[in-house]
């Protein structure tokens, strides 16, 4: 019988993760019923919005539930299948476990052309983060020619895709990151017109009125808290401030006061939260763009890659602290096997 | 000559404003040049937006000037004119000065009634705030019946008509206000379905959640500070925060801190400022929809009146302060004369 190995969601964090929130177990690998496919996963994805979903507090997807195994968005390769749809050795993506083995439902997993990109990358810019980034800037941000658009943790998975959008819509894009060599991407490699170190300027105000001399008109939010303040003071009349995520007061007892949200009235700006799966309709659109932009080397895309599902919680602790560079994923099984 | 009694922007208020920022002065009244008109002004408005355009920093409007007379919407009659489109005797309405008598061009003045209406109306349900709360609703609130609407400063001159038109949308209205006949007003007169006195509650998101046990749908916010942060704390998905102002806010050095913001993330929530001058196509709209609800009684409308020129600073300062209640005016001449 096959082991499973999986890691446990054990106890739920009140401040930072740790280890100790994890707990690293092995089962034989469960067996799939009727409809039903077992899955061998290749990649798994860690993302920030996992960090809201271990707390108790309501979200916009369902907490994760103590004492079961963690979920995640994965890649992976159908084992054994009982459902006509799904054949042993089709490609598939859905929303699995922290585990090297899950069983899903057949119209829960949605099948891969593991020869049209790496099969990370639909847990990246053509999956989740990338689609995140596509939609906010569509829906929300409508950034037009000559903008200025702002990206906060603009290196990460999300932020690395929406600012290479705004730049092909003719934006001057500028970001923020959380070390020199992730801004010297930003610049060298991306062509973002203006980037820098959060950490290491002397004041985030000062740093954002060098790289946004004309002020903002889209800002891409990923970071929230100190941040968001700054980047309010300086928003431009019908500023658009795209919701995606406030990653620095996620692990936060008390979120940091923000102060400026007079200048939303004063401006006419507008605020929007959303969340990638009440788009899926946009689906089609958004993988024919990005694919095309991928295959014409329009964009660029860096993940780091973790090794071995006991990595997986280090990997996403340290994706929480910004360890990581570029989109973080786990690799659980050979590629290609 | 005609003795001409002014109110000066005399010096910048840092914190709260009193006496010591304005001048009242007494001059000839000013002649109309070619286009011009001379006008009695009969009603002047003071709202909470001229708090903001007495700061140096952006609003969206342009900022007062040291030592000249402070603008204000009024109403009044033409006593003198040198524009073919206007007579002596016409009444209109128009931004004009904390003054007696004005010069405007003709252009920016427009006619009313002033048999359709109180000639004080059209400074408020049928003037600026009345569309401003029309405007809000329609265009980033759209509550939908059977949602839960809550209202800030419910009884103002702004408050009253949001809650009262989303309450003819078939809502859940709720609101707040600062003292207890203001709440007896809001739950007697205009059928509120809660409301609650935000000076006197044990705690602001204790009184919130019994005023609004299904969570807030949409949030007409003219408060800002904690009670946004409360409100927040309650949104339901999908929520709209119609940001039309945050006068706890404006007499402040350094304003609050609003922790909660990541339940716009969460919720998917908008949050979005506008300004009623952006809105002018629809102004037909309102008013026609605005007076058949005033002639059909399905709609009240309240205000204080001070008297006279020189008690304009107090009536200021004392709205600010929420010392009003209803819609704040102040009656410059006897109407009819």
């Amino acid at each position: 019988m096959t082991q499973n190995t999986q890691v446990i969601f054990k106890a739920r964090p009140t401040g930072w993760v740790d280890d100790s929130h994890f707990e690293i177990v092995s089962n034989p690998a469960s067996t799939p019923g009727d409809g039903e496919a077992l899955v061998r996963n290749i990649y798994m994805s860690v993302d920030p919005y996992m960090r809201g979903r271990m707390r108790e507090q309501k979200s916009y997807t369902p907490g994760f539930e103590l004492g079961k195994v963690l979920q995640a968005g994965a890649v992976g390769q159908v084992v054994e299948s009982r459902a006509p749809e799904l054949a042993e050795g089709d490609l598939v993506q859905g929303m699995l476990g922290w585990e090297n083995y899950s069983v899903a439902k057949a119209g829960q997993l949605f099948k891969v052309d593991g020869k049209a990109a790496a099969l990370s990358y639909y847990l990246g810019i053509l999956g989740m983060p990338g689609m995140t980034a596509w939609v906010g800037l569509r829906n929300i941000g409508k950034p037009r020619t000559g903008e200025t658009v702002y990206v906060s943790a603009a290196s990460g998975a999300v932020g690395q895709v929406a600012g290479q959008i705004a730049k092909l819509q003719g934006c001057r894009v500028t970001g923020s990151a959380g070390a020199d060599d992730k801004v010297a991407y930003l610049l060298d490699e991306l062509g973002f017109d203006a980037a820098f170190n959060y950490k290491t300027a002397a004041s985030l105000g000062g740093a954002l009125g060098e790289a946004c001399p004309n002020g903002i008109d889209v800002y891409f939010e990923n970071v929230g808290g100190a941040m968001l303040d700054a980047v309010l003071a300086r928003i431009n009349p019908l500023a658009r401030i795209v919701a995606c995520g406030m990653i620095s007061q996620y692990n936060l007892e008390r979120p940091e006061g923000v102060r400026n949200l007079a200048t939303i009235v004063a401006n006419r700006a507008l605020m929007q939260g959303f969340i990638v799966s009440d788009h899926m309709d946009q689906r089609d659109d958004f993988l024919a763009e990005m694919s095309a932009w991928l295959r014409g080397d329009k964009i660029q895309y860096r993940e780091t890659v973790a090794q071995g599902i006991e990595n997986a919680p280090a990997a996403f602790i340290g994706m929480l602290k910004g360890e990581n560079f570029g989109k973080q994923v786990v690799q659980l099984a050979d590629w290609p096997a």
